[in-house]
């Protein structure tokens, strides 16, 4: 594991980091922002994944989650959201697939299962990693996303709930498989067998099984991709099968950005904190 | 002028905008951010600068201003570091001069003195935009800056204290009649006269006459540029002379970044509200 930088930031350390990733075959970014209390103690960690065509910065520079982690004692950990480096045919001819489009999932079918293994990767190697390097707590994590960063909190947490405890979306794809991006992407990544897709899709898997923590979604009503890509009604529906307490909420005139996301994040921190630091 | 874009943010509107500018002879762009507050009554406005190499979108992406501005009620005004889009001999050579380097002052050397001047534009035209076309009080203005900005908002500040009546500034380049950046831009935009240069320095400025309200400035200690470029010592020493009020703190393993803005923010934003809405 490599420095690329770290900066004084609300009386923590917020840093950059490059490593090269098992599950993925190349090197991977991510970021970690250490809040003080981190300096005394081992902190809990909230894992954030960022949507299509952002990376590890995107969330770090544009939410404004510095402050109140710093308040709350929690790291803020992020990643890419796909491998990158590698030019596989078509890896980036579109911005909804590919390179930046790696939708947490672990491919199955070449050329994009050999790198393409985002799901192992933020379930498994990135908090070993995490938690062989700086002073976090084994015993209590939550992860947050945005769109197919949402998207990929729920099903990361839905897939493994022991190791998952707290869990929020922003504005995230509930129901892939029904869904453009994620009908492209999980046609690519994983074939045409729609029982494999059911495994990488929150809507599926919280129907089947509710995951022990109460899920915060946050969701803009003038979010241009709602109705066709996001679907918050699925997971709803899900939610109400399984019995998964969820709690869905509207927001009127809030779009996709991270001009929406700054604005909740603090109910976010706060959601999560009030299981990682119970 | 144009919207180029208008988004929900902490029940307020973060909006991107577009004129012609007199002062400069191009297009503009600007940032708005307005408070909740301003759909009832015209709220004040504090107007921030950026520095080198920045834009209009910096500080409005960077800086999680808006979560204070929407608590206080403050508009926040962002504008550019330069004209854009001329292609004058030079201007995109070197990244401290020229586009995105306008330093806020008027131009009097050819080719610059056409277009270079940004020190009116920010004193006269912008405002006068804000206040024609945003619900926005004309009896009180504030303004903050960082580095170069911070110079911009010392500057513009010191040469027009009635229209400008709360200051402050992250790492500004306080004498810039003493330090390369300065020497350079001054070298070129105005000339070898150093008389000439003493109009646009803060350190000088201030020397000469004290403004009215109390200048907060916030200088990391850890800062790459402190030494060289920003000399915080000699705005204090310029504060002793004239009797300026200056609040001037240092802080300890901050650098230049807008890491170290985020920092502080809150207490910038403070700092102008105790003015601006008393």
């Amino acid at each position: 594991m490599d420095t690329l930088s770290e900066q004084r930031c609300f009386d923590g350390l917020q840093g950059r980091y490059t490593h090269t990733s098992t599950a993925t075959g190349t090197t991977m970014n991510f970021g970690v922002y250490q809040p003080p209390q981190a300096a005394r103690a081992p902190v809990a960690a909230l894992y954030y994944l960022a949507g299509l065509s952002c990376n590890d910065e995107t969330f770090m520079i544009k939410a404004g989650a510095q402050r109140l982690a710093a308040e709350l004692g929690l790291m803020l950990v992020t990643c890419d959201t796909s491998p990158r480096g590698l030019s596989l045919p078509g890896d980036s001819d579109h911005w909804d697939f590919g390179v930046g489009a790696g939708f947490y999932l672990d491919a199955t079918r070449a050329p994009w299962s050999a790198h393409y293994r985002m799901g192992r990767y933020i379930n498994d190697e990135l908090p070993a990693l995490i938690e062989a390097h700086f002073p976090v707590r084994r015993d209590r994590r939550g992860i947050c996303g945005h769109s197919m960063g949402g998207h990929g909190a729920l099903v990361t947490a839905l897939r493994d709930p022991q190791r998952w405890h707290s869990v929020s979306a922003f504005a995230p794809v509930c129901n892939p498989g029904n869904a453009p991006w994620g009908q492209k992407a999980f046609g690519n990544y994983l074939g045409e067998d729609r029982s494999a897709w059911a495994r990488w899709d929150a809507a599926e898997l919280m129907a089947a099984q509710a995951h022990p923590a109460e899920f915060l979604v946050d969701q803009g009503a003038a979010d241009k991709f709602l109705e066709r890509e996001l679907q918050p009604q699925a997971l709803q529906a899900a939610a109400t099968r399984s019995g998964q307490k969820l709690r869905l909420r509207m927001h009127a005139g809030y779009d996709h950005s991270y001009w929406f996301i700054q604005s909740f994040i603090a109910d976010h921190l706060a959601h999560h904190a009030s299981t990682l630091l119970a």
